[in-house]
């Protein structure tokens, strides 16, 4: 079977996309990437849910959920597994910066191959380096998926070396707020720590599903500010994200090297998760 | 005539982009954008120069300078004036975040009539008002003109009165930055006070021009964190870029409002601009 590369643009299929599409020009727009098996995305409500949070914030009307599911399954082919990216731009028009008074989203749905991931990343853990780049903080901006990544951009290509997994981000001031394309958990004692997201970060939809699972548990998390030190003092810390699932760390590259062999309590959770039926 | 609306995607007439392009998904790109006259692009070493700075900082090899004349050229179609936008986009490819390893830029160079700003703007000075949305702090974007200006988007959708004509924007911690499309100067005594952009805003290329003219009028230019109070001390402000020139506060909607009602300062570095064939 071929892997799914098709795209629909407002329903069409189609592999372009105007040239004054306000999401290329200004990022104007939202994005979620969905893990699609047998035409099916995993978390879909919760997926919806932050776009329309999301289309709330920036006042990009939604198109209605059941027209974007359908375009999502005829983009995916129905192959097994499979990646679709559900792009909302605020489409042509308006004047500049300043938005068309009556918005109207432009719908671009993308479907990729599954990426290859090995499977043992779970059990092996990861490799984690400390980016260069930081992320900006801005309230109106924070939680958000929206098109402008930059910064994820910039902090991915610190590194090329195929042994490190993900690069910890740090917002200006410096707090550990998440990973390039992943949010961060740390474990200490009986609970967790999560970064507050008020300021910098995505709100992503497998970090939601953590922090349900982990309720589901009665593992308290607390979500706040986090520090350097909280990365130090942390006795298992893990990546999570939409594909990954849950990646714990192995090794923190950072001086001096920090190390974990073993991640009971993140274990516990990823079973939860593979129970719920979250995990793709 | 009819305005000018083509384009070129790498130089071939287009008006469409592949869904893949970096630019949409990430904001992974730079543009410039241009006042053109009769074909020729005012300021084009300038732009250039910022274009390459911009290169430089993001890893993204910027065109060679004669072809992106010759399409900024054509796609003109040598009408009196219009306004061409460059972007360069890291194209497709890269995995995830990750940019390719062989980076190419993707050239779109789109052709627009040239907007109506009413041309008394100069002399009766605009309104201006407080935006509530801030630019993020990040010495990493900051003073680029890449792809992610979902800040200015919300910050121009906050007003539709058309006699406000210009928003300014502080940055995070409270400091007067730029406005959502042009930067800030403000007179005060002999001399002038601009934002330093290490953190936040644009660097356009009319700043730079506003500042090589005050230093062939001797007027001197302090570079620093601006504050609240330096705008309500000055006793001239402008706003300026590459299509309104310079535009003079004639009045801040702030709290008390504060009122210019005149602009020596403004008009002298205007008539030096004006001179040297700088301004549209």
């Amino acid at each position: 079977m071929t892997p799914p590369d098709g795209s629909l643009v407002d329903g069409i299929p189609a592999d372009r996309v105007g040239v004054r599409d306000r999401g290329l020009h200004y990022g104007d727009g939202l994005f979620e990437t969905l893990a699609v098996r047998a035409g099916e995305p995993l978390n879909w409500e919760a997926h919806l849910e932050r776009l329309e949070e999301g289309g709330r914030r920036l006042s990009l009307p939604v198109p209605p959920a059941d027209l974007l599911l359908d375009e999502v399954r005829r983009v995916s082919g129905g192959v097994d597994r499979c990646v679709v990216k559900l792009i909302l731009t605020r489409g042509e028009g308006g004047r500049g910066y300043r938005p068309p008074d009556e918005a109207r989203a432009r719908r671009i749905v993308i479907a990729s191959p599954w990426p290859d991931y090995p499977p043992e990343r779970f059990d092996r853990g990861i490799q984690v380096r400390l980016c260069r780049v930081r992320l900006g903080r801005n309230p109106a901006l924070a939680g958000l998926k929206h098109l402008g990544r930059l910064e994820q951009v910039l902090a991915r290509a610190e590194w090329s070396d195929p042994e490190i997994h993900e690069g910890l981000m740090l917002d200006e001031p410096g707090h550990p707020v998440e990973g390039t394309m992943s949010n961060l958990f740390l474990v200490r004692g009986d609970g967790m720590l999560t970064a507050d997201l008020s300021a910098a970060g995505v709100a992503g939809v497998m970090r939601r599903r953590v922090l349900e699972a982990a309720a589901g548990l009665g593992i308290e998390v607390v979500v706040r500010e986090l520090t350097m030190e909280d990365i130090c003092r942390a006795s298992e810390a893990f990546f999570c994200n939409s594909l990954i699932g849950l990646w714990p760390v192995r090794r923190w590259l950072l001086e001096p090297v920090l190390e974990h062999d073993d991640w009971p309590l993140t274990r516990r959770l990823r079973n939860r998760l593979l129970e719920q039926g979250w995990l793709p």
